[in-house]
């Protein structure tokens, strides 16, 4: 089994990747964390091609590269890799009735036409900028997409990665041309990366995920979930993973670009979290709020994914300003208690601390 | 932070606590992990305190004891420390209604009549038998007895043990007298040791609750949930637990008492566990079966602790000669991949390997 370190081969200093966090970070969480010898990722999915290639240059240029001129610096381009929804046109006027009450508190009328995406799978004219700017690695969520679409990127020279949440998502990978594993506990912030299964009985937790994933594959496996410090970093490794991937920790750094609203509920402390499927229509851990709370965290009856997204909109637009967290997805993975006021750069160097290498594989 | 090892001073080899594990286990799996250096524990929440005698009897004579003098072997005896239930009609004629079609499809007739305990909360009897007996530890689960009963275990000596899910449990914990807090994760099997809230939202994952622990109590943590191999032993240590506590492992061994039943159903491999609260009326996690499959896992229109128990005692008794599961605990944690058939002892110093102290504080 290939279980080298993947990290010095990559030429990064650090075993630390920050998870790519769509919504609370743009380039410059990305440049800080590579800066300080981690894996920064950029997250791709709520991007167009055009406005990806912009934010690119500017994380190239932060890089230290010129123009768009390839980076010598490691970084992590995510996408995700899920099937176009078809809408459905009952689900949605189902959504739009239990939300009603919000928009008559609010004073709002409903828009009730079709949904929109907002998150969009990657497809030929996002490979079309990963070949332009070939980073290093390039990860997806929600498996791989097609076959064709995957071999541009592996001729991009970028290494593949994707997140598996059970061990049969692993495999089933690491046979289609991953070149290494995002194990994803349960305790993770944002989108459960699931594919093959709508169960969520089947989630583990990072410390029963992380060793069965580990048996199952024979490439290298990043492990992520609940993962804070340099003691659980230290932890995981010494389970075999070759990596961290690490999300909230750096939500309350000054990079990341988490409103307002959304630090002051992760530093409250006590919110608890939970799998909620309102906000996108897939299920993702979030901070509990009112919307989590009173319609429930999960529901079947929802637009599929991404198709809630649209008709909270308005609501959010109206309650935010109003320092109104009640439908706005305060995303956070279980270890909030992990969340660190202080620079990305930093954060990364205390994660990595005892896991240095030289450099030498 | 007193976080020296516990074991040298207990006089344990090997810093592996088999967790008590009622209805799968009796004093020979205690027994056998004591024999192997890890700290072998007993269950006493479904006994009387005279059959709990007998059962320490012989734990002791295996332990090489003689009679009732105490043994010089260190183990643990886990109670419950819930309070006794009210029946609630309303909830016990819901309940039968919702179990009567499994009664006519098995050809029973339900008995309406009142339901019974079945599970003992440590009372004045209990204490007698600690102060004869002398276990090194005592553990609770579902928070602390009474003061003064908490009294009587410490003055015989006992180190006290309790579970805390959250850090606020392990706060309470540490202020009411517990001299070491089992920091249990998510993904441990069995009961949730959660006391102070029924949020589940609450319960972390084993990488996201121990750190919390660790930082939040100045007593010494043993980690609980997910952890079957010695690399996961290696890891919780790593992050400064002092011991860590594996249950499902042993599940196969041939000193448990696992019915065939459970046996089988642990190693058909790709069943998923569940939280449920069906089977006893607290959550705790178990191999999904067809009572969790049709009723939902989690009801809150059910008996309270432990009287879902009585009602389900006759589908049980009917259904388990048959080779049928539906409506028997398959209590599992999430890490049944660690699941051993192979001897205790054997299992205990492979969990403990690469963690051998010389016994020295």
């Amino acid at each position: 089994m290939n279980r080298m370190p993947w990290h010095p081969a990559l030429g990064c200093a650090l075993p630390i990747v920050q998870a790519p966090m769509a919504g609370v970070q743009d380039y410059r969480l990305a440049a800080a964390v590579c800066q300080a010898g981690g894996l920064g990722s950029l997250p791709a999915a709520t991007h167009t091609a055009e406005s990806l290639r912009q934010e690119l240059l500017r994380l190239h240029h932060a890089l230290g590269a010129d123009g768009n001129t390839p980076t010598q610096q490691p970084y992590n381009l995510n996408f995700f890799a899920h099937t176009s929804p078809t809408p459905d046109a009952i689900r949605n006027a189902r959504w739009h009735a239990l939300l009603q009450p919000y928009y008559a508190q609010w004073g709002l009328v409903q828009d009730t036409g079709p949904a929109s995406a907002g998150r969009h799978p990657f497809d030929a004219a996002m490979a079309d900028v990963v070949q332009a700017f070939r980073p290093a690695v390039v990860s997806f969520h929600f498996g791989l997409p097609a076959p064709d679409l995957l071999e541009r990127v592996r001729r991009s020279g970028a290494r593949i990665w994707s997140s598996a949440t059970t061990v049969a998502e692993a495999r089933w990978l690491a046979d289609h041309g991953a070149d290494a594993i995002i194990a994803q506990g349960l305790e993770a912030g944002g989108h459960r990366g699931m594919f093959l299964s709508t169960d969520l009985h089947t989630q583990l937790g990072t410390m029963a995920l992380l060793p069965q994933v580990l048996d199952a594959v024979p490439i290298p496996v990043i492990a992520a979930g609940g993962i804070g410090d340099a003691r659980a970093v230290q932890a995981v490794l010494s389970m075999g993973a070759c990596a961290a991937q690490v999300g909230t920790a750096y939500l309350l750094c000054p990079e990341a670009t988490t409103s307002p609203l959304h630090r002051t509920a992760l530093q409250q402390g006590d919110t608890p979290t939970a799998l909620t499927n309102l906000f996108t229509g897939r299920p993702a851990r979030g901070l509990v709020n009112r919307l989590m709370r009173e319609l429930g965290p999960l529901r079947e009856d929802i637009p599929p994914f991404p198709l809630c997204t649209t008709a909270l909109a308005p609501l959010r637009q109206a309650a935010e300003p109003q320092g109104c967290s009640d439908f706005t997805p305060l995303w956070a993975g279980q270890n909030t208690h992990a969340c660190q006021t202080m620079a990305a750069g930093l954060l990364t160097r205390q994660l990595g601390e005892a896991t240095k290498t030289d450099g030498a594989l």
